[in-house]
């Protein structure tokens, strides 16, 4: 960063109107040392280090540092110094705690503030200094079984209702598809469970095994619409639950078992291994077991399908999100997802990057989550209401500027010729 | 290996017809000894590690040993003790050279007999014992500029006239792509080419770099259908002598520019990146400096793709036909061609796995081999002509067994939002 703009960040600093005529004028201000102190240039520093965003931030002082170059997006309110100081001392996750405790407040479009936060993020392994520091700290973490548990006990044992608020009817919690981006919700999450299932070449009466099955949306579409008989694992209690009761309404229940356990507990012999949303919860140091079950559980004819939020390269999610949303959570890029594979003979057929559809989705959450954000005041605490105002505006941006990824991961066992020919069939009507 | 199973070989081994009785009563045949020596029992060894292939064996004496259980395929003659030794020493290696030098020889169908050694064999990189001790041999064979253009030299500069009659007559030596099975050659590379470029997205007036051309069939096609300026990189001086002579002849030389040079020493900035059948000669330890290459020459909206043969695990590729047909080759894995995008904030967007084009390319390639056999004959030495006529028809199950895979990867740089929605458009006609 030059000295240039650390001095001119300085004069936007120093005053509302009074800096503008120095400004430009093109002298420098004189008076930096009486006005900012220490832990404001560090402010001026760190805006730098995000690639100068086009924030205005407003100190509780009523001290103002206005964007540089670039109308600002939103005004970021710091409403007291130890705000300050953590936002400071750790960004990533320092923003979250503080915004969450209504000490930094946002006014103006957070998404499009965040979008402009992540593309200036660096893109690379090798920029995220302070992410390597972290990886050690991550990967000690394993997801053991009971630690797996408190997880996903911690993120989807929230209360179906809470979720009933803004999912589609049919509680699908991950990437939708949208044939064609005006479509809704609804039939974007009915079209995603179509894909998967043509993707696998389901044909009636054969067996999956699904691990990670959330509500249970995708085991009764492979029941309902593909005579498939599914073995569905999940560990979340309530979600479990609500799958069963579904499947009994629908007297699918002979045809899907929805089974409360651990993936690594599965077992038996299958024609397709599926698992939609559960690879970015498993951990790499995970994956030669995952790798292992799947070998164990697919025939030789099977096909398989991996969907997961993913990296452009091996990198930990932001602290805040790994702390207070998604615990244990890591999504792989796709030389990590290879662990799962490779070792195994399994051949990669076809792989899609979905993430301007994880984008879409989000944007149909937020709206819907928004439209009831009196009805989440009235069911939780405060701080859970505004940790998730945070969390989903932030996942937008994150899939919008290329921060996350979403992976459909197709594979076979090696030198298995029953495939398809081409990709044809998946497009035509 | 069980010890009946040596025994029930030694007992076909001892006798055409004796020994049929001793089988079919099931009592142990007593004279293993006096008629198999040290050698033939390691011959019985090598066949069961080879997961006991259905081939009759026939030595030099008159001696066979007989394919167990399943009717051979074919009869493979080994015309002398040393061939025999060669053969046990290292199979992958000794098959090659000994048929190569016409003292092995092989009844029968060839590619059926291989394909069912390929598929015999580890599929996992721990299985590959053998193979693990030769990589840090291979991995020191780096492939520096001097080096490159010596094992391009070997492979490519052999004469156009060989490959003439052959290939299709756009001279495309790289895996076609058949929308139906039952095209014909010179259409389905024509709709390879144009596949490339739809999943490269060129628009008119484009720039392109192309790394490694051939003989400019990809260049000549983007720039006669696409509009599009191509630099064009390869260090093979017939071919590039040959694409540019077609370049004047069709009145595209202003458009198309082949430079008889290392695609490390590329530069300038462009639209797109493409490189079809390169990457195989390039070596994982240079895939940094590709992708910083690439990372160099594409603009912030730049799409790339390459194409290339791959593994479904790292693994480095017979022995034989790294020595006597493709020195310096090696077909990556996913996880080791993700080493180019990685490390550089590019964003995987689309893998597509052509393996089974590849062998229907190989079977067009073979039978045009076999028709013009005599013409090979004449113009090169019988070695050659041998070695040849074990490459192509080997590479053919090679794919059909999934030793070997196809990959066409698309990326652009990460975040990048002018990306298709889907692929459907890829599809519609």
């Amino acid at each position: 960063m030059s000295q240039e703009r650390t001095q001119a960040y300085a004069a936007k600093a120093a005053g509302a109107g009074a800096d503008r005529q120095t400004r430009e004028s093109g002298s420098r201000p004189a008076l930096i040392s009486k006005v900012f102190s220490a832990e404001k240039l560090l402010l001026v520093r760190m805006m730098e280090s995000l690639g100068n965003p086009p924030l205005d931030l407003v100190l509780w002082d009523g001290q103002e540092i206005a964007s540089l170059g670039k109308p600002a997006l939103a005004r970021v309110l710091i409403r007291d110094r130890g705000a300050l100081l953590k936002l400071i001392a750790n960004p990533e996750l320092g923003f979250g705690e503080m915004y969450t405790a209504e000490r930094i407040e946002v006014q103006g479009n957070l998404v499009d503030c965040l979008e402009t936060i992540y593309r200036a993020l660096p893109r690379t392994e090798q920029g995220r200094i302070g992410q390597k520091l972290l990886a050690p700290f991550n990967a000690s973490l394993r997801n053991t079984l009971p630690r797996a548990r408190r997880n996903i006990h911690h993120h989807y044992d929230i209360g179906n209702d809470f979720y009933r608020l803004w999912l589609d009817r049919d509680m699908v919690y991950t990437c939708a598809y949208f044939p064609d981006p005006a479509m809704g919700l609804e039939q974007a999450q009915a079209a995603k469970l179509d894909y998967v299932c043509r993707k696998l070449r389901l044909a009636p009466g054969e067996t999956v095994i699904e691990t990670g099955c959330g509500w249970g949306a995708l085991a009764l579409h492979m029941a309902r619409h593909y005579g498939a008989t599914v073995k569905a694992y999940n560990i979340s209690k309530e979600q479990i639950a609500y799958a069963r009761e579904r499947a009994r309404a629908e007297g699918l229940d002979a045809q899907v078992q929805f089974i409360e356990d651990d993936y690594r507990n599965a077992d038996g012999e299958f024609d397709a291994f599926v698992s939609v949303g559960m690879l970015e919860h498993v951990g790499v140091d995970q994956y030669q077991i995952l790798g292992a079950l799947i070998d164990r559980c697919l025939k030789h004819t099977g096909r398989g399908l991996i969907h997961s939020i993913g990296r452009d390269h091996p990198s930990p999610i932001t602290p805040w999100i790994e702390r207070n949303i998604f615990p244990g959570a890591c999504p792989p890029s796709l030389s990590q997802m290879m662990q799962i594979f490779e070792p195994f003979g399994f051949s990669v057929l076809d792989v899609e990057n979905l993430r301007l559809h994880y984008a879409k989705t989000l944007e149909h959450w937020l709206a819907r989550y928004e439209a009831n954000a009196e009805r989440v005041a009235q069911m939780f605490d405060p701080g859970f209401a505004r940790a998730w105002r945070l969390y989903l505006p932030g996942s937008l941006p994150a899939f919008r500027s290329g921060d996350m990824q979403l992976f459909q991961v197709s594979f076979t066992r090696s030198g298995q010729n029953r495939i398809p020919w081409t990709r044809q069939y998946l497009y035509s009507s």
